[in-house]
């Protein structure tokens, strides 16, 4: 007799960890928000300093953003009702692609339903059967999905590891078919950069193609808010650039963008594209008033601020002795602020009290457990939006120093494990 | 020395075909609307009857789900800005989750951002390494696409052949793992069902789960619009439903619904929900109006004048001499009019000069070419909305019947092949 798949759904890995989070009421994740991402949420029924968006400029729920949303949907209807190919194809989607390509000086774009799906699609569609694709094993999971997916193999090199990204390169250039690789330029969990320079360098050395994910990066770094790849003066080096409207422009959907016959073949060929509803106008429409916001001076200066925030914030917690890496410098001299730190913690269950002990003093931040770090890598992840004020950073300095105070008191391991029935 | 991933994106099976159908201006494909999909929408710069939207019930663009969308997103902002477990889930996330169960009857739901991210989440969860995906041939790509990035097998039978789907259940139950059946119950093209009685029988003799997509179903058909299961009284015997909220329902995500365990696994399992931005609140907020209207007494009264639209043009095509299939009747000897009806062409360039003659005068169409549809199955699709007036469908029939004379006049080759630069 066969097995049952659902047997697996009270016998997978984390499930007991999980439930005994859950009855010491210290699950860190669903948490209900009751606004919008603002520098203050009301989550769980009580304001608190957010610390755990993506929203990095402040963007989402501005007026502005929110009345292009309503017009987008005035206008186009509150569903696009088809695939892009069939019937959900409207001027918004073109004109939003249109200036994606203007913004990065490339040829052409490719709007998709979410970040998600566009590097799933994308990946599947340009590796081929006989293609190889060579990952950042850090890489987000939808690069993975999409390797996976994709009729080619995957090989995935150590995290920011060049010595064996080029072991892979030149294993890949032994076979017939093509190689694409695909990387990060700033790593959602712990805020660092991929190493661009060395990428380009080696992918050209190798014939292989890149594909870079600037989900994090787009609307915080680089010359008007373009990212990694135009910061270090790569853009051109850089064969495909992925996006989301999800993260600094303050919409929604994902985006990839590059030369017109590549763009022209995704179009017809990238499955999550084909097979799905058009991007809802709602929030490609939000996307397109947060992209002229980003492009614009006032966008710089959202910039600045983010980058002062996010150096404030570091030092200050860096000073009650937690160990937040500096900020990655550029080959210029210059730091690059990513607005986002990594918070060690000591395991998981740790990583669950220390959140519990910031949420219960109106800091919220992010915990990522394994699988979204690896194993043995709890941490907190703390992310900063250009709208925080200096009075909320005070507070949230205050509210780590207090679990500072606690972790020092407590012997490690007592904070591990021996306390679950503590209150 | 390596080859490049780029040299597909001109060498592809179909290029040659698309490029033809653009010089001809035939291209059926990416027609840009100016407006939202009702019944008439201006495309292409003027207004066309729409028979290519899955706005069955016409909602998308109601005054109520565009007020709902806009609620929502003045109260939760344009940008979710995070994962459903770190910080996107809002109150109204879990509203609509409660709302799709209680409709369903089920003990929980999981909102998606597409229904293309439902089946690729919850299939490639369930289906685990020794698991096995047995699925229809014909099911949707984001079903066969889940299936391939699961870590177990996929088996596929020939649509809708039941002796082939229990030879592979027989083949299924000799391995260790579990099986997990998954079959639309409407499929998109032919808007043919499958024997949803014979496949629930099938599956619990051979001790398989059972995930049915009900795309194309849910608002249309069945008790309150529930679909299919619950229409042929097998709501029971169906383990999880799958829906989307971007067709009938007028909104945007997709969502499953089934036993809290399962939904309480998928939910830090499913990494197409887990490792992407919560649903944007727009498109649910709209979904939820949506969802209220159609499990009132006037979503019942659209759901009759869509099955009397859809007979009403079904007659018309068919006393046209178009071989259109007639409704499937159900067990009760009562017909199931599915939204959708095939119109079969020649071959693919007839496709598209059936679907141009159309278009010029005034009615929109889809044309299913090749992978959308198996080769050689080329096809105009033809969908119906509640919102069609009688004299509507009058005109779609005229121009349908201008069709109907030019191939009667032409030898089928002609159509096909010979006229290529006729105007």
């Amino acid at each position: 007799m066969t097995g049952d798949v659902f047997a697996k759904v009270r016998a997978y890995e984390s499930y007991a960890f999980r439930r005994q989070l859950e009855a010491q009421r210290l699950l860190p994740y669903f948490r209900a928000m009751q606004g919008p991402p603002s520098a203050v949420t009301v989550i769980g029924g009580a304001p608190r300093v957010n610390l755990g968006s993506s929203n990095y400029l402040g963007l989402s729920g501005d007026e502005r953003l929110t009345a292009a949303a309503h017009q987008a949907t005035l206008r186009y209807g509150t569903s696009t009702n088809g695939s892009r190919l069939m019937n959900g194809t409207t001027d918004l989607h073109l004109r939003v692609e249109e200036t994606v390509a203007d913004w990065f000086g490339e040829e052409d774009a490719l709007v998709f339903g979410s970040g998600y799906a566009a590097n799933l699609g994308v990946i599947g569609a340009l590796v081929g059967g006989g293609d190889v694709a060579v990952c950042d094993a850090g890489d987000h999971a939808s690069i993975l999905d999409g390797a996976k997916l994709a009729r080619g193999r995957l090989l995935a090199f150590r995290h920011n590891r060049m010595d064996r990204l080029e072991t892979l390169l030149r294993r890949a250039a032994d076979t017939e078919g093509g190689t694409l690789v695909v990387v990060d330029t700033v790593y959602s969990m712990q805020g660092d950069l991929s190493d661009i320079v060395a990428i380009t360098g080696l992918s050209r050395r190798y014939g292989a193609r890149l594909l870079v994910d600037e989900a994090h990066a787009v609307g915080v770094l680089g010359p008007d808010g373009q990212g990694i790849g135009a910061l270090a003066g790569l853009a051109d080096a850089v064969d495909l650039r992925m996006g989301t409207f999800s993260k600094a422009l303050g919409g929604g959907g994902g985006f990839v963008t590059g030369p017109a016959d590549v763009i022209d073949f995704l179009r017809v060929q990238a499955r999550s594209f084909m097979f799905t509803a058009a991007a809802p106008v709602g929030g490609i429409g939000a996307a397109l008033a947060g992209m002229e916001i980003v492009r614009s001076a006032e966008g710089e200066e959202r910039r600045e601020r983010l980058a002062a925030n996010t150096a404030l914030l570091r030092n200050g917690l860096t000073e009650l002795g937690f160990d937040i890496a500096p900020a990655p410098v550029w080959a210029d001299g210059k730091q690059v602020q990513t607005p986002i730190l990594r918070v060690p913690a000591p395991d998981d269950l740790a990583a669950a009290r220390m959140w519990k002990l910031l949420y219960d003093q109106g800091v919220y931040v992010n915990v990522a457990l394994y699988p979204a770090v690896p194993r043995g890598q709890a941490q907190l992840r703390v992310s900063v939006m250009a709208t925080h004020t200096e009075e909320h950073l005070d507070r949230v300095v205050d509210a780590f120093a207090v679990v500072a105070r606690k972790q020092a008191r407590r012997p490690a391991a007592d904070l591990v494990v021996g306390s679950a029935s503590r209150p």
